[in-house]
């Protein structure tokens, strides 16, 4: 039977879900998978919160020299968050031999290419399945499932803290601030919750989702980034009224024209299956040339999910000698060829405050008009105080036209404020 | 570079479409997988057939002496259907010391330990991806992606055509005999619809797929089958009023009394995401005990989707130099030690023609309440003649119990006919 060793470097959720999965486990996974896997050691400054999980003194490693140099781990989880010291350490442990499953995101996003050409040049694996959508085997899918396809785009609810307050905003009416306590207090949001609400967890994703899909290394400053920050209820109901649903994206486009990346809040058909997609659950859908539509659904983040994800990795890992590596060409230069769409184009939702008096309507149409914008749809709501709502719908426009138009809107008397604006995707 | 030499046994529908991708997608295979893949030959009776496709003359072979003798050949690809002789020939490639990838989910079925046994004796890789749900990738997710998970359920629309059928059912309230007609007249059914709509394509899928899921050989014989010729729209209709819509499913279940495997018409809440996979697409959920619910939907049928987890099939085949088996003991003596529960639980929808007159209800919900079965829900509805249809859903009850139910119902004078039973899974 293989057998396999393993130091997880960190013992937060992740961590201690993914120690757990392996203890308990243990003999199942000699049953069922063939392979014997011991979990050495772990690097956690958090003596107690070790112990309570049930790691022996021995096991607690002072420091990651102690971790990279134990002849009896071959397998180094990397579970601790942050770019720094984890780079550090997952660069030292494939520099010592060892494959790396990780879980980081921020790391991989950011240092992929440096982490791959250590691992290829050491000849050891380099998993990253729990970086993106915890439990949704995506990672997985896109090497070892698409390999016959071009992909044309890849969508998806991506962020789980996000998903919860636009699910709450829409089914209850809050704010986005009430929302946002009412996730913090059962824990779908931090503290400190930039790195979600602000779009930054969905890019690292999507830079990596994208880089698999489109053959090419993605960068983060490639990706388009919104939050759900400035996202108003009211724009939620208004959308409802008109068949659509609000979702943060991850968007992935490869057109003719080059590829297209993004993140924001997003109105989708309420039909489109990821309109159903609820609360902290996570949904990617994927276009492939031969495969046509598929689309994946699960939870994207959690102890035991995400724990999962790892230690599929770390069985994959255990059972294959040699890893195979990224099929395209992880590097600077290779990145450097691909072409990127940056004045996309979208169909809008767009709600202003106008003035409520006669010809109003002519007068800011005539701006859309001038700058290219065909509208769909117009809808005015009854306003208060001489004001008026007007909701408008448009046909497929380019970024820049918006832009100028929003601008030139926003500087005309008769429009109060410009109350809302978000792309629909259809 | 790689490579890999291709022989595919049979140019239909889906061996047509792992041709065409193959041979235009050779380039982007070498730029994007590292392998160079090159059909050597093909086994096709229609000459024609194979030459419209661009095959040349000394492409195809003569009979599959010839195939698993090139040398050339590294990997067989059957998809020709049946049992035979798709059997004898792939243990001959396999004996060859060919790897062989396959679509055959009948052959699978039926022959999966003797297959393997002789792909283990030879070293030789056996892939079987396409066998279920076409283009889902839900081979290589239960494979490579679950490892971590006791595997709890698994429950999918698996098959395309009777999906097809039932929707059209429910949409346009057409009878079975006109949905089939259409499905046929649209390809979606084949002439003589008998493995699809008697539900045995299903369970050679569901025999698959929950073999993987539980860790032993799940025999088509253990498989509960009921088709949908039965099925009356009428049934469709009243379930819709209740919050109900029908799917034929796949059920496998591993609970603590034993494993249940069961394809039939089922009723699901509105609001399961299964609901909502209409038309041709395909679906399977799985509850995991690591990483909760997932949830893959896809095209289970088709040229290039079924061509796309054969290409998957092969480039994973051409990469990897051994192949790592099923991971539990595939054979006949693992399958004894299953334990199977037969007489299994659910809700169950039931509607029954009774004579309208007093006293008729008290009577026949008597016989239920004898046999142990609670009732959740009783609807009468208006009849004709003398006649009033009775719609009863059930709570959680023995198979047993209702078969004796209906048994003692039928025989009673106030009972006209049983005009539909369904389960229910909630």
């Amino acid at each position: 039977m293989k057998k396999a060793g393993v130091a997880i470097l960190g013992l937060g959720v992740v961590g201690g879900g993914t120690y757990k999965i392996l203890t308990e486990k243990k003999e199942f996974f000699k049953k069922t998978q063939g392979v014997d896997i011991t979990v050495e050691c772990a690097l956690e400054k958090n003596i107690e919160r070790a112990k309570a999980l049930g790691l022996s003194d021995s096991m607690i490693a002072a420091n990651i020299e102690e971790v990279v140099s134990n002849p009896a781990v071959d397998i180094v989880v990397e579970v601790m968050g942050g770019v720094e010291p984890a780079r550090t350490f997952v660069l030292k442990a494939l520099m010592s031999g060892k494959s790396v499953v990780t879980s980081n995101k921020e790391l991989f996003a950011k240092h992929w290419p440096e982490l791959e050409a250590e691992a290829k040049k050491m000849n050891v694996g380099l998993f990253f399945e729990a970086t993106c959508v915890g439990g949704v085997p995506i990672i997985r899918v896109l090497q070892e499932s698409m390999q016959a396809n071009e992909i044309k785009s890849i969508m998806g609810i991506i962020n789980g803290t996000t998903n919860y307050i636009l699910t709450k905003m829409a089914n209850e009416g809050s704010s986005y601030e009430e929302a946002l306590k009412e996730a913090q207090k059962l824990g779908y949001a931090e503290f400190n919750p930039t790195a979600d609400v602000e779009g930054f967890d969905a890019t690292y994703k999507l830079s990596i989702l994208s880089s698999l899909a489109f053959n090419t290394k993605i960068y983060i400053d490639n990706v388009y980034r919104e939050g759900i920050t400035g996202v108003k209820a009211e724009d939620i109901a208004y959308g409802k009224e008109m068949g659509y649903t609000l979702k943060l994206l991850g968007i992935g486009k490869n057109t003719e024209k080059g590829v297209e990346v993004r993140v924001h809040p997003t109105f989708i058909k309420n039909d489109n299956p990821l309109a159903s997609v609820n609360d902290s659950f996570n949904a990617v859908h994927i276009v492939g040339d031969s495969v046509g539509d598929i689309m994946l659904y699960g939870r994207g983040a959690g102890s035991l999910p995400t724990g999962s994800a790892i230690v599929s990795d770390i069985i994959f890992a255990a059972k294959h000698a040699e890893y195979f590596y990224s099929c395209f060409d992880n590097s600077e230069k290779g990145a450097k060829a691909t072409r990127f769409v940056s004045d996309f184009k979208s169909k809008y939702y767009l709600r202003l405050i106008v003035k409520d008096a006669a010809g109003v309507l002519s007068e800011f149409t005539g701006v859309f008009a001038k700058n290219g914008i065909s509208i769909e749809q117009v809808k005015q709501i009854a306003g208060k105080g001489g004001s008026a709502e007007v909701v408008i719908v448009t046909h497929d426009s380019k970024e820049s036209a918006i832009t100028k138009t929003l601008k030139k809107l926003a500087g005309m008397d008769i429009i109060k404020a410009i109350g809302g604006c978000i792309r629909i995707e259809e």
